[in-house]
């Protein structure tokens, strides 16, 4: 028997069938184009998850259940999206609405929640009691995993470690408040500093780049590019800044960074570490937690996803 | 049999005797006095015990043990303060000391999760699961239960919720990060920020105060005094920022605020909460929790301090 994992992104949706252990076997993406609105994401999930078991010759009936990462407060009881400012869902009935397509078990929860239950699974937090996973994607996720259980906040509408501010009356967020964690250390955040340095810095050769994107600045700061090593600089006291506010809060064994600026690798580890074991409360005294990057990519998210799955067992 | 709790602030240190289920029976204050060193704090506590217990006839023998609640990062299974910036110690073995002293089982803890565990015991959140205590005194603390335990961090040396920045590269916090929560919701930071406001406002009244303390600016605005207002308007702002950002990563049932602040009762209460309605994450679709006031006062430090030692039964 399988569990089908969903990962619900700002940008795309990831399907991914998965064993029991959370060995991910298969999985497809397509695009989430959020502003099409809530019924035509529905019916993509639908759609994706029957032609990736067609595609691989899966019989649906040997699914036991299917998962739902999604950005935003949760209620996980209920099968709703409270409040999703990334793919725009306010009061969404989400499990409802996709066992009017596929009758089968579907549990719902926070994707970063869903990240890090995927790390405890099958990646970098298997056997770690106390975990901190940061995703750092279209908007900034939080993860949080005490005692070894996920701690998704009251009524899995907590663990919003994006949207604690950073910055007193700093840039306006999409969840309203001004200053939040995401808008500054988010690769939509990356993109927009990206994007605002370049017109300041008509001697970079970033100017030349088709498209911006949250590797346009990586890409010229490892070329020596001035303007993209202030920006990389820039982004990474950023995020720093929250992983060591979330360090002081959760004081977790080790610090996980996930989405999709973690594909720079050891190129960001590196300065995030300096920057904690330089800024953590009382540092000099207790030693600061390891930052490291989340071994399963962003297959964390459809991994978790799936292994919501497993309540029914 | 009873419990002797100690609640060492950075301005008093409080000892208290309980009864088992947290009923305070008799309490002492005494100057903490933080700059004459770590064997004068020891050496206070002990005194001070001794005295309150001869004052009111309460034989030694009848003291089951003594729980010290300390403000900053505490190894309670080694008895030692990690690092506290509010009373300057650092490593500091304060079981082992105070022993030397009295022979009696002896437990430490951080000063805002006695605070919350005292409110547990005996105070406004009895019967509640998830609760938020925030402790605004000589600095900023946190105090958090998750489903009906006191979350400490991993190593009690998290919760740290007064050493997360909400303003990035702001002022300089006594950790040595800049910007943290706790230099701008403290007394500490209020009474600063009342000394600034009064010399650019020669108008205001408050200039003929004796000593400016916590008191002060909430005193001149119930009397209409321009400044005073604004002081309270600008203060109670960066309260609620913090707590916001608290409650949008732990969801709490409720939050509860204590500390000397906390006497401001009903006058802080009202703006914090509507701060909160309007800028909690997803404040449209989910009910923003209720903030008020910890019911114990300052008094829920000693109790919190003294239930540490029903570990013993």
């Amino acid at each position: 028997m399988y569990y089908i994992g969903v990962d619900i992104g700002g940008t795309n949706i990831e399907v991914g069938l998965t064993e029991k252990d959370g060995n991910l076997l298969f999985k497809k993406s397509v695009e989430t184009e959020a502003e099409k609105g809530f019924d035509s994401i529905i019916l993509k999930i639908s759609d994706t998850i029957t032609s990736l078991l067609k595609e691989n010759r899966v019989d649906l009936q040997m699914v036991e259940g299917i998962g739902l990462g999604c950005p935003g407060s949760i209620d996980e009881k209920n099968g709703a999206v409270i409040f999703s400012n990334n793919i725009r869902m306010q009061n969404a009935p989400i499990v409802a609405a996709l066992r009017s397509y596929i009758d089968k078990p579907v549990f719902v929860s926070n994707d970063a929640n869903c990240a890090a239950l995927g790390e405890m699974a099958a990646g970098r937090a298997k056997g770690l009691k106390n975990v901190v996973l940061v995703t750092l994607g279209t908007g900034v996720g939080g993860g949080v995993i005490i005692d070894g259980k996920v701690f998704g906040g009251n009524n899995g509408a907590g663990a919003e470690l994006g949207h604690a501010v950073i910055r007193l009356g700093g840039i306006r967020c999409t969840c309203g408040r001004n200053g939040c964690w995401e808008a500054y250390a988010s690769a939509t955040a990356l993109i927009a500093l990206t994007k605002k340095e370049i017109a300041l810095h008509p001697e970079s050769a970033m100017k030349d780049a088709r498209e911006i994107n949250g590797r346009t600045a990586f890409e010229a700061a490892k070329k020596g590019d001035r303007a993209g090593i202030e920006i990389v600089d820039t982004y990474l006291n950023y995020v720093a800044e929250g992983i060591v506010n979330a360090i002081n809060i959760f004081r977790p064994d080790i610090v996980l960074i996930g989405g999709g600026i973690s594909n720079e690798g050891e190129y960001i580890l590196s300065p995030i570490q300096d920057y904690v074991n330089q800024n953590c409360f009382g540092s000099q005294y207790l030693t600061p937690p390891k930052v490291e990057l989340a071994t399963l990519g962003n297959k964390a998210g459809i991994i978790g996803a799936a292994m919501l799955c497993a309540k029914v067992d």
